[in-house]
C-alpha cells in the first residue's frame, strides 16, 4: 500500500497539529506527505495521485468544509482527463480533519447541529462518483486541549489510519504493534532494554493467542446454537 | 426585504446560465447582484452582507460543492468580527446551484448517490451556526438542455426565490403574478393590449377569490369533523 497525504492548510507553518501529524507520518515508509501550494502543476499532481492506493485529504475544518485551496486543487487537478480514465477506481479515500469544537457538539440539538459524517458527505459523494472506497473519517477534536496521553494515542491511531489495511480491526492493530515492537527490538543496543521489550512482546503475543482461542470458542458455541 | 446574490463562478463571462439569471435578477428592485472577485475588500463585503435580509449563494456545483472562490470568501469575510456580533442571526440563506446532471441522478443507487439536500448540508450547517433561516435550495438541473418553456418557468421561479417572502406558497405566488401584471398594465401604452391584460388580471383575481372561498369552506368542514 502507498499512501498519499494531501495537506490543505492556509497557515501550515503555524499549525502545531500539522507538525505533530507530520512527525507521525515521517515515521512511516510508503507514506507521501504532500502540502498543497498554488499554482498547481496539474500533470505532476495527477502522477502523484496515480502512484497512491490510499489518498488522504487532511485539513482543518473551516465553515464545515476544507479550506479553499483543497477545492481549487480538486477543481483543477481532478479534471476530465484524470476522472474519465477511471484511474482512481478501487483506491481508498480517507479524511483527516482537525476540528475546533468537541465531538459532542456535532449532533442534532448541539451547537454544530450536524454530525461529522453529514458535514463530510460531499467527499463521500466524490468517492462514490470515482468508484473509490470511502474510509471512515478520522476527525481530530480540539488538539490544543488534548492531554499527553490522548496525543500518544492519536499518534498511533493516525499512523494506523495511514498504513494499516483494516485500521479499525483490533487484531490488525495488535499485529501492527507486534511488528513495531519487533523493529524496535532489532534496533535496541542495550541488552537489558532488549530483554524487557522481548518480555513485552511475548506478553502481547500470548494475549493475542488467547484472544484468538476465545474467538474460536465463541465461533463454535454460535454454530451449536444455530443447530 | 433586501436580497444579496453572491455569485461564485470561475468563468462567469462564458456562463449562459448566469447571464440568464442575471437578466431575471436585473428585473427586480431590492436585489443586489454581487460577483465575487479576489482580492476581497473584507469590510466592504461585510457591509454588503449586513445590508441584506436574504443572502443567496449562487454557483455551479463542482465536485459536490461551490467553486473555491466561495470558500475563500467565506473563510476571509465571515471572520470572527462578523460572526461574533450575531449580525446574521434571523437573516435568510438560500442556495441557487446549477447542476450538470439530471435531478434523478441525485438519489441512492443513481449515478450521484446522494441527494442535493445531503450534498448542500455544509451550507445548512453554516446557516444553523449563524442562527440564519436556511431556505429550501433551488437547484437548476441541466440548464443547457432546458426547453424554452422550462426556462420561462425557471425565470419566474428564480425571481420569486429572490424576492418573495414565502416563495413556495401558491397564494403568495398568485399575489406576485397579480402585482407584476398590475405593473405591466400601468406601463402598457397600447389601449387594446392594456384591455387584454386587464381581462387576464381580473380572471386571475376571480380564480384567486374562488380558491380562497374553497379554502374557507374546507376549513369549516374540517372544524365540523372535529366536533
Amino acid at each position: 500500500m502507498k499512501t498519499l497525504v494531501i495537506v490543505a492548510h492556509p497557515q501550515l507553518a503555524n499549525s502545531s497539529t500539522e507538525s505533530f501529524l507530520k512527525a507521525a507520518a515521517d515515521d512511516e515508509n510508503n507514506v507521501m506527505w504532500h502540502e498543497l501550494k498554488t499554482p498547481f502543476d496539474i500533470s505532476q499532481e495527477q502522477e502523484l495521485l496515480k502512484s497512491a492506493t490510499r489518498i488522504i485529504f487532511q485539513f482543518p475544518l473551516y465553515w464545515y468544509s476544507a479550506p479553499a485551496i483543497l477545492k481549487q486543487w480538486l477543481d483543477e487537478v481532478w479534471n476530465s482527463q484524470l476522472t474519465s480514465s477511471h484511474l482512481l477506481k478501487g483506491r481508498e479515500l480517507g479524511i483527516v480533519t482537525t476540528v475546533a469544537h468537541p465531538a459532542s457538539a456535532f449532533q442534532p440539538g448541539a451547537s454544530q447541529g450536524y454530525t461529522i459524517a453529514e458535514i463530510l458527505r460531499p467527499y463521500q459523494a466524490l468517492a462514490y462518483a470515482m468508484g473509490m472506497k470511502y474510509l471512515p473519517p478520522l476527525p481530530i477534536y480540539q488538539f490544543a486541549q488534548q492531554s499527553e496521553e490522548e496525543r500518544q494515542s492519536l499518534f498511533i491511531h493516525y499512523q494506523q489510519y495511514l498504513t494499516l489495511d483494516k485500521f479499525l480491526h483490533f487484531s490488525d492493530q495488535t499485529q501492527w504493534f507486534i511488528g513495531r515492537l519487533n523493529a524496535k527490538i532489532a534496533r535496541e543496543l542495550d541488552p537489558l532494554q532488549q530483554a524487557k521489550l522481548e518480555q513485552l512482546l511475548s506478553l502481547l503475543q500470548d494475549q493475542q493467542e488467547e484472544l484468538d482461542d476465545l474467538h474460536t470458542s465463541i465461533g463454535w458455541l454460535r454454530e451449536k446454537e444455530d443447530d
